[in-house]
């Protein structure tokens, strides 16, 4: 086994350990996540925050290993909160050494290993619970998905400590699955209900260089959607029962499009069913296609990413039109106070959009990468680290919340971590792995996606080189790149991002304006760069009104607020209850405001109008009348929608209307 | 037993054969229901309709009268099919007789009486299914709600054609249920969880005579919400689980305010729970209130009736903001694409305000009972009888019904008999009965709350009087009372209506102004009337702009459109599609306009404008932009919502925008 990258011509990412993020805005997070989540979520795993839902995930595990009695508890995927945070924990120790961390990891990692069975399978819920159940639902009991979240896991702590132990582990589960599933006689021709997998395959495929790996996360993938549909045959043989609907007969399957198995996945048209499972497939196709250089798988990665952005994303980049099955609806269907927009969907986005500048770039991916992570991944988490929203919704009215069933989901305040914790585990190993994001690189490019601090160590045309990115965003649109040092001579390009939300863009060298070439929302600019050269971007931060599509109809007449990478939202606490009420005027100013309790934190301020009926006789408003409402002006104020709830709870709105 | 009312006080509606309706608006109705609704719905209830949910209605009495072997099918409800049938058929023969339909009926009420128990029980479902169960799950399983619907029959049958075999049904089942169920010792202090048997039993005892069918209803609804709770009794008894939910225990049991028995009914507040249930039992509190002089439940009642009418009703008269349960859900919660806004709960908001037109002749009954009738309730019928909807939407995305499961139940096209067919025959045996809702009397007082045209026969101050009412409404605001007979001499007062709809109305006596006495929105004429006087009065029928109180967020900016008694909106095939993109400017002049497709239906139009986005480069409409959309007149065109749905599916929409 080697750690050399398997080779291929698409740029990569670097590797964490070549990235060090220091950056005014984003460290705050990385060290919420590494002094705070991952001690917090410690304590979660082993069912010791008070007042939380247990987690139960550490105790199943010593009751797989014989080390405790017991019953199996919580979901049949319980397993994953303790991969997750294992990931967490490798993408923190590959950036921030901690051997206190690392030694309460390794006993971690020595438990996993000593619930292993012979054979190589390991998965609590049917080792104590089901035994004699193993493989026969993967439409429902995520299997493969647990095991998908072992292998990033592996592959994470591996990479960040150089021990491979959980690798090893999870080396063994993969073989003894690769064993079960195939296209060969006596195989399962079969595939999780819930993709993760996939793309885990291809990590475990990276870091091992055995095709192997690669070939079972393309059979899986290739098996999908075929005829007869597999998830069906299961279903039939399993007499017709989800694992859902304890025991009930169902008179229909679940539609195969809630799992992404409708038609083949290269013949697949539009984003569909679960809103997670569906991100994480395509982020493992276009692995696929990076790996293979399979351009008609490409070509389908392309239709849904443009299906999925340009017809079913919110304006956070969020995605999930319905909290029925976290799932996608249909084109322009993006209500603003039913959505699902999981934060788990989100991150998930961020996985395919980097792949899919791997494989082409273009700005729109850089753009929604950037959306997502700014917007909906930041505003799941709360300035404590120990409060997530699940759920990011356009626009909240807490009493709906409580008592309206069709908004239950909608909640007005971060939770403490939930039974089914999927979301504050996948925020804390996207965020300690940040450095993942920023850069890619080939042989002779740099290419910069992401305006986040940080200092890249790599070698581009035979030289290598440390670099500096420093930015001032979110706040401030200005960012360079210092080259610090440099072996050797000769040309190579840095690419920067021009992100599509910067109307004026201007660019100098070394504090002279310069010319780069603009391709596909990059600015490209080569040549023989030398110590301390500077390649600075102005970005232009003018708050900006957002419109949707005319076709998007629940935003027809209102208008959204941006202001660089920031979408921004009203709350109850700053313009008063009924936001509804509230008029934005098309020619009213809007103005960058310094936020009172923050140095940092800008608000966008503007007289606005609020719709207001005169008293009645009776000093009360019937609930229907004919008095015409006036309007009445008042100052209002917008904060960035990635801090909402973080005050009382009250309402929040995105879409506000616009006046003319 | 005799036919004889039990004198109480309170004004009383007319007997439906004392009134004969003859309406250009009305008349199409009630002959479509007579011509067609009831011989449809007797096909649909022997599943003789093609492509239709069958009944099974029919096939499970012969199999509990022992004619025909078989399981039980359908909702263990099904037998209402039938007897809401047998209701609309005995209001219907009342008014037009009709030897085979009456013939046809008599046959179906031989196979009730033969499928009755020697011990007085009936219910097809009980009887053939689940023999040892018979009261065990009054919560879920309709049992009394069933009784309560062949009660209703039986009365309307035996006033309708003086026969009483069903009535001797109805009241053999009743005895059954009142010696099983009261206050005394071995007695079950119960009630069902789906109110219906209670204003049953006052209409049987109303017919009878018999107090004890009046305190039987008395004491189920004084049970109702008292502790301990009888429904979480019998669902710890029953093994905490629900008819629902296949067996599976439950881990709480459904709330109680489900059900309105979260507080004894004389303290509760507000309109909670399933909408349908909750307004038949207001009927009853108000009909106990009448048959008692019961002021503290008439308080309880006006508390109700305010919290409903003034936080949560829709401007169709229409309730039940969610489909989660068919239910209310909280003040000012009433989201206009999700809404429920059943049909039959309209039709009970009904049964609802004529009992507190007896209570207290207020306007505000009568507009409400207006208001829900022209239009929920017309809206659920089809022109051809045999289509219905269910649900009433403010507003409707065909596309979104299809695709977002949050908005299945909302159909943008009327359904055929369903299998919970409890719509269909409901509207048949209101409209049937429409006679009983225009007019109530006093010794010397005609109460007219509705402007339908018909005849009446009735006593006032001694003398027997024949009056005709004649109305233009909804199309011209023209109607007049006309004396046709009286008998004698000595003054009675005639009072009429005012609808809060009309902002200037003129009344005159003889084609001369007269000045009434107006008192809580009637007017009141009290002279020694003689034959061929006419008092007529002049509606204002000028198309008005209704506003919501700004606490219904989601009508802040927007406008419904009102003519007389009827609400308007907009369709796609008027108005093209993208319906949110429409503005109707606030100071657009609305004008009433003829349909070209009818002589009468009246539509409202104006010059509004649509929102549109100046075209990008690419001819493309990006998901988000920055580009502002413009404004282009165009002729906009609304139709009475009544008629919505009637020709291409599309788009509809009641709250349109307004623009300053």
């Amino acid at each position: 086994m080697t750690n050399d990258r398997k080779p291929y011509i698409a740029p990569h990412p670097l590797d964490l350990r070549a990235v060090h993020v220091e950056d005014k805005y984003w460290s705050t997070y990385m060290n919420l996540i590494r002094d705070t989540v991952i001690p917090y979520q410690w304590e979660a795993i082993n069912d010791r925050v008070p007042d939380a839902e247990p987690s139960h995930a550490m105790r199943n595990f010593r009751i797989a290993a014989g080390l405790e009695e017991g019953e199996f508890a919580g979901f049949f995927f319980q397993d994953t909160d303790l991969y997750k945070w294992l990931e967490a924990v490798g993408f923190s120790l590959a950036v921030s050494p901690d051997p206190d961390l690392e030694r309460v990891a390794d006993e971690a990692i020595e438990l996993i290993a000593s619930a292993q069975q012979e054979d190589g399978y390991l998965n609590t819920y049917f080792q104590v619970a089901e035994p004699d159940k193993r493989w026969t639902n993967l439409t429902d009991c995520h299997e493969m998905y647990t095991a998908g979240h072992l292998i990033e896991a592996a592959v994470a702590y591996y990479q960040g400590t150089g021990k491979s132990k959980l690798l090893d582990v999870a080396r063994r589960l993969t073989d003894h699955i690769d064993a079960l599933f195939g296209p060969e006689p006596g195989q399962i021709r079969g595939y999780d209900g819930h993709q993760e997998i996939e793309l885990a395959l291809i990590k475990l495929y990276e870091v091992t260089g055995e095709e192997k790996y690669l070939n079972l996360a393309s059979f899986l993938m290739e098996e999908r959607g075929q005829e007869p549909n597999f998830l069906h045959q299961e279903w039939v043989k399993r007499g017709r029962i989800s694992h859902w609907a304890l025991g009930v007969v169902q008179k229909k399957p679940t539609d195969p499009s809630y799992f992404q198995a409708h038609k083949p996945v290269r013949e697949q048209e539009a984003a569909t069913g679960h809103a997670v499972r569906a991100v994480y497939m395509y982020t493992a196709m276009a692995d696929q296609a990076i790996h293979k250089g399979d351009i008609s798988m490409l070509a389908a990665c392309k239709r849904l990413w443009s299906n999925m952005v340009n017809k079913q994303m919110y304006i956070t980049g969020s995605i999930g039109s319905t909290h029925h099955g976290e799932a996608f609806t249909f084109d322009y269907d993006l209500p603003n106070d039913t959505n699902y927009s999981e934060t788990c969907a989100s991150i998930g986005l961020i996985f395919f959009a980097r792949r899919m500048l791997q494989a082409e770039v273009k700005g729109e991916y850089g753009d929604v990468m950037e959306r997502a992570l700014y917007n909906t991944v930041t505003a799941g988490i709360a300035d404590d680290g120990k409060h997530y929203f699940y759920v990011n919704p356009m626009e909240v009215w807490p009493a709906a919340s409580e008592g309206n069933p069709g908004k239950h989901h909608v909640k007005a305040v971060r939770q403490k971590w939930y039974g089914c914790a999927c979301c504050p585990p996948n925020v804390a190993r996207l965020l300690s792995s940040l450095g993942h994001y920023i850069f890619t690189s080939s042989s002779d490019t740099l290419f910069t996606h992401l305006y986040i601090g940080s200092e890249a160590k790599l070698e581009l045309s035979g030289r290598n080189l440390r670099l500096k990115l420093e930015s001032g965003l979110p706040w401030k649109g200005a960012a360079s790149l210092t080259i610090v040092s440099a072996e050797g001579t000769g040309s190579f390009t840095l690419a920067l991002r021009v992100p599509a939300w910067s109307k004026q863009s201007s660019f100098t060298l070394n504090g002279t304006p310069v010319i780069p070439e603009i391709r596909d929302g990059y600015a490209y600019l080569n040549r023989d760069w030398r110590v301390g050269d500077i390649l600075a971007i102005a970005l232009d931060m003018e708050p900006q009104r957002i419109y949707a599509s005319p076709s998007l109809r629940a935003n027809a007449g209102r208008v959204s607020l941006q202001r660089g990478p920031l979408v921004y939202c009203f709350e109850e606490i700053d313009n008063g209850a009924l936001l509804a009420s509230l008029t934005l005027p098309a020619d009213a100013e809007l103005r960058s405001v310094q936020d009172n309790s923050s140095s940092e934190v800008i608000l966008l301020e503007a007289t606005g109008q609020r719709l207001v009926i005169p008293e009645q006789e009776d000093g009360q408003h019937t609930l229907y009348h004919t008095v015409a409402p006036k309007r009445e002006a008042q100052r209002i104020l917008a904060v960035p929608y990635t801090r909402w709830g973080n005050r009382n709870p009250g309402e929040m709105l995105v879409w506000i209307r616009e006046g003319n």
